[in-house]
This record gives structure tokens, C-alpha cells and sequence, in this order.
């Protein structure tokens, strides 16, 4: 199954008469290729359990905040309203999620997972394990810790403050 | 302009009660959370312009193969026809992009940029560069060639034979 997406590595690496330019040296596209490439691998690996990245990162937020509304799992997860009310429609369909009225507020929910969705949680888990160890096997000892914590840099604001705290902590984690 | 993605990650950051567990020790979900943010820094420097990241890519490929036909350029990008198609059509409106008839196949066109295409382009690298340079700082000396190493060997296929190789060469690298 090779979903066509703007920027797929399978399709920019079976090329290689073309000249990609600058692309390869930017790291918003090749951000985009290594995120390409780990969905692709986890949509292998969940497709037959109809189950998204963003499906496992509700489930996982619920099963870490018990009672989270609605809205507060659209913030944290930064799901559009539009696009959460469907996705939990679907995990509460297939009996993963509960939604319970709130008391004195008829327009929020408080979201659980059941029992069902806590099991379907912890397989999920070993398997999202399995898919990230693969991936951190590409990168050699102490990659997958380098790129978290390239990653959290990159996208933490303000960063130029905190410049030298992050400079010091990766000294320290590669050293 | 705040786009609400699937796990922004300024969002993630505004609700610090909220438990986010596995996620952020996953390379996907980070990977995920990084190129959003760069893409919305893109969209923010680029969105006077009309030009998207995508647009971007499209216009440099073709600058480095001039001539190249639709269907290599989408290969090359991992963009679907259907995508291309209208991506082209929005370029050749804009002026930036020519399609020269193939003689002996009417279905394939060669692809050019215009003299104003060319002159666009070499607007936007200089930006590109300037959006680059700064997340590149956040990351501290050394951290963008860190960054774009890892993300090579993340995106790399058959990697496990090349495992060795991609150790020693990232060894060199840091030393």
C-alpha cells in the first residue's frame, strides 16, 4: 500500500536522475519525509485495526486524563472541533470510548475510555513499541534520544532565551 | 493566523494539566509536532504570496530539470496527478511555469519556468533561507546537520544493511 503523498521518500529516492536542489537540505521537508515515512510504517502496521496516529493519541490521552472534556482534549491534541466530534463518534462506536454528561453543563462532555478501549490501548502500545524501536534501530545508539531532543528544540517557543539551557542539556546528552 | 493541525504544537504546550503520556517520547508524534511547526512558520512568511510549501518544491525541481515531464515531477515529489494537475495550473496562471507540448506524445508536456517563474523562485530561496537559518538557531552549532543526518537515516529504505555505514558515518560526524 503506497499512499502518494506531497514529498513520499520511496518516490523521491526512486529518481535518481532528478535533482531535488535545496529540498534535501531543508529540514521542513525533510521533517516532512521522515513523518511521511514513520505514518506510512504505522498505517502498515494498524490498518487492519482501523486505527490512525490520531486515534492512538486520543486513546492515550484519555487513558492519562480520566473525565477530560471534550474541549480539552482538542486543545491538548490541537483537533479542530470539526474534526474531534467524528473521530469520538468512531472510538465510541467501536466501544472504546464513553462520553458522560457533565453535571450544570449540557454542552460539555466528560470522555473515558471503557474498559474495551483500555485493553485495545495497551495493545496498541506494544505495537506503537515494535514500530518505534524499528525506527530507532536506523539511527544507532543514542539516535532516537538526539532526535527528541532536536525535535522538542525545534519546536519549543521562546527558544531563543532558553538557548543555552537546551545547548547545555545536549552537551551533557551526548557527551 | 493559528491553524489548528492535528497535535499543534502550540496548543499541546497551552494545557500544561494536561497528561499527554507516551506521546512525546515518540518520534512520530514529534517529527509530526516539528513539521507543523515549521510549516506554519512557512505559511506565515509565504502566505502573502500565495505559495505553499509544495509550490515551493514544484518550482525548484523544476528549475534543476528543465523540461522535466508531469509525471517524473510528481513521482520525483510523491504527488499525486490529481494534486499536480491543479498545482500546475495555479503556477501557469500565476506565470511562473510553462507546459511545452511533447512531439510524439500527446499526453506528456515538458515543464519549464518562465523568466518570471525564475526570478519568484530566487525570491523564495532567499526567504526560505531566512525561515531556515532561524530554526536552525534554536537548535545550536551543529544541530540543523545533526537534525537533517538523522532524518536521512530515519527516511533511509533497507537500512538495517546500511546500519553500519550510517553509525560510522554519524561517528565521524560527531566527533
Amino acid at each position: 500500500v503506497t499512499r502518494q503523498t506531497p514529498g513520499s521518500p520511496a518516490r523521491t529516492r526512486s529518481g535518481p536522475d532528478i535533482d531535488l536542489g535545496l529540498l534535501p537540505e531543508l529540514m521542513g521537508y525533510m521533517l516532512r519525509q521522515a513523518q511521511i515515512t514513520m505514518f506510512q510504517d504505522f498505517h502498515a502496521t494498524f490498518t487492519e485495526m482501523g486505527i490512525r496516529p490520531v486515534h492512538f493519541a486520543v486513546l492515550e490521552v484519555l487513558h492519562r486524563n480520566p473525565g477530560l472534556r471534550q474541549a480539552q482534549a482538542g486543545e491538548a491534541l490541537g483537533i479542530k472541533a470539526a474534526n474531534l466530534v467524528p473521530l469520538l463518534n468512531d472510538l465510541q462506536a467501536r466501544g472504546f470510548v464513553r462520553r458522560d454528561a457533565v453535571a450544570g453543563d449540557r454542552r460539555s462532555y466528560a470522555l473515558h475510555l471503557t474498559v474495551e478501549g483500555a485493553a485495545q490501548l495497551k495493545r496498541l502500545q506494544a505495537l506503537v513499541a515494535t514500530h518505534e524501536r524499528r525506527f530507532a534501530a536506523r539511527l544507532g545508539p543514542g539516535g532516537r534520544e538526539q532526535l527528541l531532543a532536536l525535535l522538542q528544540r525545534l519546536t519549543s517557543e521562546g527558544s531563543e532565551g532558553q538557548a543555552h539551557l537546551a545547548m547545555s542539556l545536549t552537551a551533557r546528552r551526548t557527551a
